[in-house]
């Protein structure tokens, strides 16, 4: 049960979302910027990093929808989102996003234990300042999300098929809008 | 040295804003709202929160800025915030407020570490739904700023008169331009 009167039947964020919109509107606009917007990293890509990050920091609902608009973006090949989950240094995933991951792990853990190396390494596998730059802020970014969801103890539904379908809403629309007010 | 090429000159949080005006907008938003925004929270009570999570993430940044910030609203009592930041349950602030920074050090641990134990303990000392809300959220926000200004290893000068003078522009004008544009 939440913590709070939080609006009934919405799934996670969106009923945080829904009780104070005035601090969803900006959420839902960093999110849209990082996962969505115009970025040299894939949104597959940055989905992954927002996957990872979430089932780092044990948010069942965020590492679920994230991983379901990931696997949307990557043709639905959720074996890679598992991979990336569990064991990254394996994923069938390039060079560079694992070095982003990372960054990305250092960074769920606390912003001083990002270190010199690990960065040097993502810049020698061709990682750019504005890609390391994001990695930091999408992995930030989750650490607040992730902990906003379960900092008030949001209904978080366990169907799959609710998650598939928030999945592809995300990965074709993005963040500005909720899944919710599109049905 | 920050991981990436900042612009130089600029302290902590404002040369990430300043490489990436895209997503320093929401994340300005977030903060205005938030901290300085209209609320049954005082700017002061929502300093404190903000400082105190900040010190518990060990960002030396977010924590004097924000500490000085909630001097200057408090009519520079230092002492109150290094009691907050030290031993809030011994501080010169009210019961409400105590429960709040309780259920805020939970947040900064994980969202899962929120008890229903705490947040009643909040509600029997008239904390309302919307200022557990805003303090579950003030506390998730700075795990996201903590980690951004520390994950780029961003500058942090040591000259207390700077966040002295931080502190004095955050209270005044909020968070919404820069005190770095406005000199």
């Amino acid at each position: 049960m939440p913590h709070i009167s939080l609006p009934e039947g919405l799934p996670g964020i969106s009923s945080g979302f829904a009780f104070r919109p005035e601090t969803a509107k900006p959420m839902r606009e960093l999110a849209h910027i990082l996962l969505h917007g115009p970025n040299a990293l894939s949104p597959a890509e940055r989905e992954l990093i927002a996957t990872y990050v979430s089932s780092q920091n044990d948010c069942f609902f965020c590492q679920t929808s994230h991983g379901a608009a990931a696997a949307a973006h990557l043709g639905k090949q959720a074996d890679t989102v598992n991979q990336v989950k569990h064991n990254f240094l394996q994923a069938d995933i390039s060079p560079k996003l694992k070095a982003l991951l990372v960054i990305a792990g250092q960074v769920q853990k606390g912003g001083k234990h990002v270190s010199p190396e690990s960065v040097q390494n993502a810049k020698q596998l061709g990682a750019t300042d504005i890609e390391i730059h994001d990695t930091v802020l999408i992995a930030a970014a989750f650490c607040m999300y992730n902990r906003y969801v379960d900092g008030l103890a949001t209904w978080q539904p366990s169907d799959p098929a609710m998650y598939a379908s928030m999945g592809e809403h995300l990965a074709t629309h993005g963040y500005l809008t909720s899944s919710q007010n599109s049905k």
